[in-house]
């Protein structure tokens, strides 16, 4: 994954070589790699070869690189670590990490549009993109992190969390799945609908633990400091209903995944059942 | 072109609304709409109807507000006013406008990806996807800010100037050309190398035109302070060639623009050539 997204940034030896040397930096800088790593085990749980869904990998995480750098602002969250490194904005400056975002942003658009490492079909390309655009505009990833910011310092129902989360990080993990499902055109639609339920269970699993381990995880392990949330005030699942409540909940969407993976007959779903172990159990 | 945008936004009145609000705030305050009207001479130039370009037309004037909001945030230009009224992220606030100009933009290429006024074949709109994303990355808009902002308060050669503004604000002025020249699949090359030529060239005059109205103009017809490019000590043509030798470069290619249209046989040239007098001799 390194070197696949290494070859798609542009290289640091031409103008505007410190743009794009801090758009290495942000997207270069070590990260789980979670999103590629579902396109992958959707790919193989599809039988998609991944030289159709490199494109789709590459340019879903591109959009998740951007999502941080622009987070991590002194507006937005104002945080001076990720990954156990400067923010990107710390390392360069806040205008050149505004900048970052927004050419990384537009680079995944780029790269659905050239073809490089996805299906030939042009038609499934524009569906690619579709998929990625509403995933991450004011229905999806950004309209989620503008709900995120004005929750701040509020109080919020369960729901509303729930509702949150499925914008902020679950419309980009769906569209991972789904951007794979668009590569198969002739999908069954059950396991169509299958995989897209899987998609969601695991996102807001995904979520929840991210905010236990903001609670109780390791700063080392993680990278950055734990707490955060708490300081910004900001509501997630367990400050909402509870740390015990909100373990209980992301097992429940943990074995709610695997039931729909075991349940939905033509799938190689091995793979997409370990990711979703991972997510749940990781330290990280 | 005002209403075209306004039902392509997003409605202010669902969730989150103050998110869209401030995109619909953002985009249709006015603004001369430079781009959507370059978009239209340039296919009554080809005899393409507008109903098949609408969605580049809005697409690419979605990317340039996106610019504008980016481009006035405190850590880039710190811009108060636009259009005669206080700039995004003071009607709202920084956050708010990191966010519409990061919805702004996905929004654009969802609006080409999903196809409503543009042409039905897939190829071709994949090809305007490519273009305008070119056209707004590191190679163009968001690189161009980039040499922008590293230039500030250093001295330029006129080459590099030139070099900075072709990114800048030249890209986006081209791709709205060749964006148009791509829905007309067997236009012949010469016609296509002419319309190329002369979108580089009213760029360029189009950029110029707005540096000497930072220094010369009228305030209150700008809706907007001048000076601001001295203020910032920002290098621009006037202020490195002088002038005069930049109104004498600006006229100049804004006759070498009429020339290719007049030379080139094959275009319906007239609304194209209305488009360049304006740009050089617009006031605001």
């Amino acid at each position: 994954m390194e070197k696949k997204l290494a070859a798609r940034l542009p290289p640091p030896d031409i103008e505007p070589a410190r743009l794009h040397e801090a758009m290495r930096y942000a997207v270069l800088g070590g990260g789980k790699r979670v999103r590629p790593v579902l396109v992958y085990a959707a790919g193989a749980a599809l039988g998609i070869p991944e030289s159709q869904i490199d494109g789709a990998a590459c340019a879903v995480e591109l959009i998740h690189a951007y999502s941080l750098v622009h987070d991590d602002l002194p507006a937005m969250d104002d945080d001076d670590l990720r990954r156990g490194r400067p923010t990107c904005h710390k390392a360069y400056d806040e205008a050149t990490a505004i900048l970052v975002g927004d050419a990384l942003q537009v680079l995944a658009f780029e790269i659905l549009a050239r073809g490089s490492g996805l299906p030939e079909d042009t038609a499934i390309r524009l569906r690619l993109i579709h998929l990625l655009a509403t995933a991450s505009g004011t229905q999806g990833m950004a309209g989620g992190q503008a709900l995120d910011l004005a929750a701040t310092g509020r109080s919020l129902t369960i729901d509303a969390v729930e509702k949150m989360h499925a914008c902020k990080t679950g419309a980009l993990i769906r569209a991972c799945i789904l951007m794979v499902a668009a590569c198969a055109p002739d999908l069954d639609p059950a396991i169509h609908t299958a995989l897209d339920e899987y998609a969601q269970a695991i996102g807001l699993a995904f979520q929840i633990q991210d905010d236990l381990l903001d609670i109780e995880g390791d700063p080392q392990m993680l990278g950055k400091a734990t707490g955060s949330d708490e300081a910004a005030r900001k509501p997630t699942y367990p400050s909402v209903a509870g740390v015990e409540a909100a373990r209980i909940r992301m097992h429940a969407l943990h074995r709610h995944a695997l039931r729909l993976l075991r349940q939905t007959p033509g799938l190689q779903s091995a793979p997409l059942a370990s990711v979703s172990d991972w997510l749940v159990l990781r330290k990280r």
